[in-house]
């Protein structure tokens, strides 16, 4: 390996101890409080589990939202679109102990009745908590998907398109909002033929 | 609101209990297995604290990747540029139990001596393992970020700038690698005027 060199023509610097912009999915977390709708934007989202399938959301203990997600046991998981990127901000921007968000979207509730999701977002999970980790000052919310919520128009052979659903991702030390670029490469096939 | 018309114009359907396709950011974990650098990808990755910042990723617990990280207590998240794709996806496709991947990048390690780092990558976390949430099929590990390493050349204004690193990310259903297309918006700020 050619180490010595390439590090010297590739000096690294330390930020610190620092969160680094990678792109963060935007998405939007639904959930019940007091009987009513609430809505955050969220972009510390990630799969968690295929089998049964489950998604973690890492959530600032002071939101509103983190209370309702307690009361019910349910969430959602709602992938706003760009045409969505106003609305989701002010999302994230104005709390549900202030504002009344419930009547930011066109609501609807799937088979856990307590969960609401978005019509206007082409995908919405409707989640089942299965725990709450205590993580100092976020909890992060393990969630069980029991459905999976969209619209013909967004499928290709039957696969969501990410082309269609035009999700939008976080930079979050420029505080920038990305829009997906082009498809580059097929996934766990593209390094079939890489030699290390 | 509008609801019913709108929800007969935009019929929703369910695919089922579904990880749904969104924008998962592509790392690359790394950890020390039995004193020799491992490297794993990995698209279930969130930030998961701001102070002290904190990051979560959810592996398979089959993976050889997850015995170094409890062995050390320590990892990397190594954020790869587009053109480590190929890379980046024989390391999904060849176990480390069978195929010795230390030498697919040039590795380097920071304070904490057993996380290894890519210098190819244009940003890498050194994270502490913080604890381990047994998640079913999957292993959640939350680290403590202790530093960040980049390079002058990836950063605007002391910022990271995600058009600078150009990271890519994977769209789960129908198995494609997606580029970072263009900044659409302020966060934090596009949702200033928004009227609900």
């Amino acid at each position: 390996m050619s180490s010595s060199m390439e590090r010297k023509e590739k000096p690294k610097i330390d930020l610190g101890p620092k969160v680094a912009s990678y792109p963060m999915p935007v998405t939007i977390i639904g959930a019940n409080v007091n009987g009513k709708a609430n809505f955050l934007v969220a972009a510390w989202f990630m799969a968690a589990g295929i089998s049964p399938p489950k998604v973690a959301v890492a959530l600032n203990k002071t939101h509103h939202t983190n209370r309702g997600i307690k009361e019910n046991k349910t969430f959602s998981v709602c992938i706003p679109s760009e045409d969505l990127i106003t609305a989701a901000d002010y999302c994230g921007l104005v709390s549900g102990v202030k504002a009344d968000k419930s009547g930011v979207f066109d609501v609807f509730y799937g088979k856990l009745e307590t969960a609401p999701m978005i019509s206007e977002c082409p995908v919405n999970m409707e989640c089942k908590l299965e725990r709450v980790v205590d993580n100092g000052g976020h909890e992060i919310f393990v969630g069980e998907i029991v459905s999976t919520m969209t619209e013909e128009k967004y499928l290709t052979d039957r696969a969501i398109d990410l082309k269609k659903v035009k999700p939008f991702m976080l930079s979050l030390n420029d505080r920038l909002y990305y829009a997906l670029g082009d498809s580059k490469a097929k996934a766990w096939s593209a390094g079939n033929n890489f030699k290390p």
